[in-house]
């Protein structure tokens, strides 16, 4: 297993460390706790933006370290899935760690994580059996696993996920809480370009044309929040009104607009407490996602 | 959560707790971390005979606390079998424990491993396929679904496991390998009667004449090994012998009668190597299983 360990010079940091062995990175972490540093994980499919920044400086400010994996997890793709195409640029990613700060970042390669006679998945019964998981049935199944690997690797005390991926979210606190596994899951509120479009990696797929329909997700959900909260309570109202919105831009195809409890992600027909509305859309070929909260 | 820690008094240990509540179970061993000492755990399901104390004399030998968990998992019993009449006696098991030095004892309730909304299930794609795994589809999936939950909980530095349950360490090494899970695994050997017969808590539910029928198991087993070592290398030879022995027993019904890769648990039908001789026999109601190591 190669043991790389690169450092690069930074104004804000002495060192950023890059590492590719998950054994390394496993002593390494457990150097750091023994000498009673406390760490940070962010982990990331990379290609940052705003959003992974966010997350990097949230677990700055809850540790002493602060490790970042970049990994494009090739077992929560589908077959006929963006795996290939899913936009990399690791020169650019680890100066941006730099610069937020991150001490360490974690690249470990596809042969390592999933050597010959890897056999083992963690699924989970319910909580896929909603939203994106119904058109990507093996996709949580791939998350929860990597997640679990890269906490056993990393050994951090707090980790940290964007808000955007609600339902990955809610699977990986059900799978911690579940498994009894000792780290602490940080949430952070999904970052916005400044018209609204939700910031993500799939982002730089859209043309200007798409770019300017993509807008359509947040404005639909803004708009159910204003129903929601000007006393319209039947859920059925609010996704219509959303599908309208959502519809009436070019190039958009709806995977799945819904209203569902926060937790078990069961459909919500009446809004009789806060609810979240999610939604997964095509534009173009990049498959989009967003959520907002509905207070009653 | 009930928080409830019992002292007993113990000529050779100051102490022995009793822990119940998983998260003070967890907390305990993160202090014992924090002051240097090491931890071994040795997952049982209680009603102690030799072989499970060997693992705790063992345990004793690695590290500086042994933390013994007592818990019949309803998760890895199939719906027709003995779950409810699983023997248990955990007054005999706690005063068998401090006589053999151990310093925890962890009592889990199912309710709490099993809390409402649980729904998590770590599962291994081929070992599982073999042996037991064919009569017991869903066995091993809880196994290693709460041998995670035990690790997470206790987080020993060694986990200890009798070589009886030959597939069930081929499982759990497995795991641990692929999720990464920083724990050693460890081995012992199984622990036999002076007649032979692998000591097991189900052996309790054999009737004298059962009793003596049951030894044909270890007769099967070492007869292969002589047939093995004398070269005789066809399994299927080997296999036949081993029948005829055991079918020659009063009230034995053969689940199977397997040679296989000592790792990969795949059928060897010639002896080119070491290989693992494994059975499964209903003895009267009770199922027994036995393994040995075949060399050529």
């Amino acid at each position: 297993m190669a043991n790389q360990i690169k450092k690069f010079n930074s104004k804000e940091r002495t060192t950023i460390e890059c590492i590719q062995s998950p054994d390394e990175m496993q002593n390494h972490s457990k150097t750091l706790r023994a000498a009673g540093e406390t760490v940070a994980l962010v982990p990331t499919m990379g290609y940052f933006h705003e959003g992974h920044l966010s997350l990097m400086h949230k677990g700055r400010a809850q540790c002493s370290r602060v490790a970042v994996s970049i990994f494009v997890n090739p077992t929560q793709f589908g077959p006929n899935e963006d795996f290939k195409t899913y936009p990399r640029d690791l020169t650019r990613d680890l100066n941006l760690a730099r610069e937020a700060g991150v001490d360490i970042v974690f690249t470990p390669r596809a042969e390592d994580m999933y050597p010959a006679g890897f056999q083992t998945e963690i699924s989970l019964q319910r909580l896929p059996k909603h939203l994106c998981g119904l058109s990507r049935p093996t996709h949580f199944a791939g998350v929860a696993t990597v997640v679990t690997k890269l906490l056993n690797i990393v050994q951090p005390h707090c980790a940290i996920f964007g808000r955007k991926d609600y339902q990955q979210l809610t699977v990986i606190r059900q799978m911690v809480s579940d498994l009894n596994m000792d780290v602490t899951i940080i949430d952070a509120p999904t970052v916005r370009e400044a018209d609204g479009l939700a910031m993500s990696s799939r982002n730089t797929g859209l043309s200007a044309g798409q770019r300017h329909s993509a807008l359509c997700l947040y404005q639909a959900l803004l708009h159910a929040r204003n129903m929601a909260s000007g006393g319209v309570s039947d859920s059925g109202e609010i996704i219509a009104a959303a599908r309208e919105i959502i519809t009436a831009a070019p190039e958009t195809e709806i995977d799945y607009i819904a209203v569902v409890d926060p937790q078990t992600l069961d459909d919500m027909s009446q809004l009789v407490g806060p609810a979240r509305m999610a939604l997964a859309v095509q534009v173009g070929g990049v498959r989009l996602i967003d959520n907002m909260l509905l207070t009653p």
